[in-house]
């Protein structure tokens, strides 16, 4: 199969910088172009040393970002830009027959109404989101296979969505009442030359911000919503952590069905066993740990693997569900590439182990 | 006024080192007898070396723990030994007339069977459990002026019970459904050899563990009872993260109130706002933060402060509180320390600040 | 004694958040002014929230710097300014009769020449270098209690000085061929909203900077070759580490006396102990470590004390001499604070235990 | 070409768990062992959940160590074990015709006298000592494709000896008075729960160890003496900072052509970029920087590489050479890779990129 042709706009922040790491190696793709205003000129050997023994890194320059010399290079464009801004590139882009994979939030909701409530502008080009699929391929596997425009998820909602729908799908916990309290590595706020993501003041810190109405939270309820087929809203707390990457996610659910005996609690049990391996026993980047273990970022960092655990809580009646997974990889990039393998119909682990 | 002689047993862990910085520098304490087992015969500046500049850091060396030689040297105790030892010292100590403050979780408990479900042994000193008094100066101050035993809380529990008793004593949230979800620095596991506290599995590295049921949930369900005044049952997990101390608690709480309107909510923040104000307006050790800033254990380390926040969410009609504390002051050694100004006349803050 | 009144200019750094620390608690000393261009009309309690528990971060606010303004309200003032802007404040503030104490590196050369050399601009108030001292409490303790303006050192200086000037000047060591090998914090960058000191380029990272020409290379030079005697030129490389505080250096000097035998190791090892006793035995604020310990940053971060450690190397002829300070301490405001409480006759460890 | 069967003999440790990430990906390689005393009868996903998602973890079981069985299993052994031990398996494991590639200490002298002075017990197989090749293959290339018994080097001879050896070859550097200042992440110490490697003793802080004398100097000088054709006595410095993997090393070399005017350090720089080209210009695994970039250990944590950089300084004579690699890999289990590469007759670059 002839390699498909890649193009990264926005290429210098952490997330393009981390589908640079997996498109550079990718068996099937060529990476052809590489954009950034402040870096144009540059190659990527000089802006990101660490990939500077990579034969294409001393070839590859950072261009201007133009959308019409990208439609005449590229294949498939991944936009790792600011929301607001990646729709200004994806219009020219999907006209000039490129397929586009977009990290940001511009294409991730099929309400404008919700994304004004949440990002505070009108939405750039409101006739997109018809087209686009959310690309979280353990749910929309099959769409991905057809669509031309990915919204890529956001970092906390993967690490929330992918415990919680196949629940919610199977009727096992209810939708009303869901808590989600994230932790997140701080690449997560992005490369940007502000106090708050200083050295001295992240380490020895913790801290929550965001509280309570974060803008994730707007796909998410979107997704369980549409798992569950009514309407949910949950509560979401994102804390600041010294960590550069990961995000550790635990969930606090309410069981559809009571239990108070031992036998309630393991029948109980064994129907989310069940109901977990369906959804994801087959699934690459899902890992369930059903031993003692519990998730930790060490396990997923620098992979495309969300861990899972689960307990059942036998004094409070409530399910305890945990997440694990790196914010740059399956929280971002590393799930795009997994899109982008899906509708080119590559082995979707291709380029990710 | 005669400074008091003081003496700890157990100094070589982290809080015990922790008493030792607090008390070197306390103006009306006077420490006369560090115990280790394992460092007997050295010197307190051999074996702490950042307090070596301190006179009686020269001085002073550890021996081996020996209560008969306490009783006379001392007129006050901190036992900072694993639970389960602690109780084998007080009684001698007491007995001989000492005053006895101690750090383990061996006389929290009224009640010997929640002892010995969550210790998993027969409570060595069953009959002390009435003469104790739970060290939470917030809550406890009178007792603790007229006590010769005190039980000084654990670090968890002090950071979810302070933001949660004026609450529940007010009857502005409900006792059930609580969930505490919090997040601690690597020393709250101790100074102990083992593989899991290496520097290489806790940096880069966030973990839930204990989950569903930690020990130290049989003292914050004790103490949050007798606020309500019935029986409360929370949902409580603990996240190791890779800072030395800090310890990060967010509470998601349901307002016995509800409220749909701005006019309701507006009108239940300030009913939080007077209820915090009431308990804490004029506590040296707890600082509410009332404007747009958040808990941050940045803003607490070092000292015997406990941050508090707190969000009304309209979306979900919950209240969320966030707390950050110093595991090992305001989570251990300084609330012991605090005790002890309280049980000896002296400024509540002396040696604190 | 009165108290004496104490204003910082530049007080929202780490320098300058580090002497709010020690002035707020200095027995003898009234925090008066505290200026900042960008967070003028705010409180301490609101900038630096770990502070808000003492009732002067409360009303004291941030003020515009203005140098007649100061004149009036305080009786010294505290620089914590970029080097060329500190010596703007320092001329209309001595000619105001204020004891000014300056953290840049504007009046510790004697050189203009050398200080153009090195930071590339004309000395902005050449008439002042005559009446400034150098404030290296060790070396010019009787020169700073003279004194109306001091230049207190730089971190590194006072890490690589307190270390070689007692060898130089006792002629144990030869003045050429010195290396310092210097570690440091990420707070020795400062609060800069720089991308180079983001969190995540820093944690996980250690990295050279400054190769081979430093700018403290300058006051390193001219104190060493005041101490030898003849013009010194040394070797000096910082590193970048991920830690919030402290320095660590690691110094390579050949002794002036050829070793081969035990005994004559042990003999020069005698004489350079005997040095560094009669330098340090009674300095509040050196540590010498003589048993098997090395310097850590982690026993003096927090602290004005430097530790000194060293060890004669058979196999090599040389003396490697380690130290360890706290950058924003020993290395720049605790000194300052130590100059202080020279200069105005106050115990020297005043506001520094 | 059928895939090398593969062996780790002591697969729990830190180098053992990189040589599993390494062979489970290598495309010619089959990893059909691995031993551990302490994990026998688990799978590697079980101990080491981050490759749980490999199909050969599941279904890989450590077993006990035994050499006679190992010699049927495998065609290739890698010994990940401390000094002393790996001796005992390495024996029996040749003589049954494996080839073995050793991560310890012990075949990498040619002296026994040496081996004994630095490690402390007579040498556990002396005989072998003549059949074994240090296995650095930027040097020992030819030799090591023909070796039965690689001695793979250690972390900071690696980070030493590349930047250090082309110099004395060329005699463009003076064999005397080397010195190597080197800072180490925590993963170097080994996963040993020893309290000097905790979390809390480690984070904030950094500290020089093992001086003056470390074992490593003794394979240090014997490369560089060889290098150099005469002997050579180096002084080195380890230093232990908060990071989990990387080393970097700062030297500080004499040239032998002393330089004064800008002309002469031009040619001799010239002399040394030329030096550096000749011996790593087509090296896969190191690189040069030319430009203004130093090495920072966040560039090559995780790959094969060694970072290498250097300055003239015209104000002490002195060449300054940094380099930069990840201890586990380049400095360990990476570079053990490579050598099984050469031996094999695989791509030398074959599961390093």
């Amino acid at each position: 199969m002839k390699p498909k042709r890649i193009a990264i706009v926005g290429a210098s922040g952490y997330s393009g910088e981390e589908l640079v790491r997996l498109l550079l190696n990718h068996p099937q793709a060529e990476l052809v172009a590489v954009t950034s205003r402040q870096y144009a000129g540059q190659t990527l050997a000089q802006i990101f040393p660490r990939f500077a023994n990579h034969p294409k890194a001393k070839a590859l320059r950072f261009s201007e970002p133009n959308a019409d010399v990208l439609t005449k290079q590229a294949d498939i464009v991944f936009l790792a830009l600011p929301h607001g801004v990646a729709a200004e590139y994806a219009v020219p882009l999907l006209d000039g027959g490129c397929t586009v994979i977009d990290l940001s939030a511009d294409f991730r909701l099929r309400s404008t109404v919700v994304y004004k409530d949440f990002y505070a502008h009108d939405h750039p080009a409101p006739d997109l989101l018809a087209k686009a699929t959310y690309g979280l391929p353990e749910v929309y596997r099959e769409q991905i296979k057809k669509s031309q425009l990915i919204a890529s998820p956001g970092c906390y909602p993967t690490s929330i969505l992918l415990p919680t729908i196949p629940l919610l799908k199977a009727k096992l916990i209810k939708s009303a009442g869901i808590i989600a309290d994230s932790l997140s590595g701080v690449s997560g706020a992005g490369r940007k030359a502000e106090l708050d993501y200083l050295f001295v003041e992240c380490n020895e810190s913790v801290r929550p911000y965001g509280v309570p109405k974060h803008r994730h939270l707007s796909e998410i309820e979107q997704e369980l919503s549409m798992a569950a087929g009514e309407s949910v809203t949950i509560q979401f707390t994102p804390h600041l952590i010294p960590v550069n990457r990961g995000i550790l996610t635990t969930l606090y659910l309410a069981p559809e069905k009571h239990f108070s005996t031992t036998e309630e609690m393991n029948s109980l049990n064994e129907k989310i066993s069940v109901c977990y391996r369906a959804a994801y026993g087959n699934e690459p980047f899902v890992r369930l740990l059903e031993g003692k273990a519990l998730p930790d970022t060490k396990n997923v960092v620098g992979t495309n693997v969300c861990e899972i655990a689960w307990r059942l809580d036998p004094r409070t009646g409530r399910l305890i569900v945990m997440s694990a997974e790196d914010n740059l990889v399956k929280g971002a990039s590393g799930q795009a590439v997994q899109s982008m393998n899906i509708l080119c119909g590559f082995p979707e682990t291709a380029g990710l182990v």
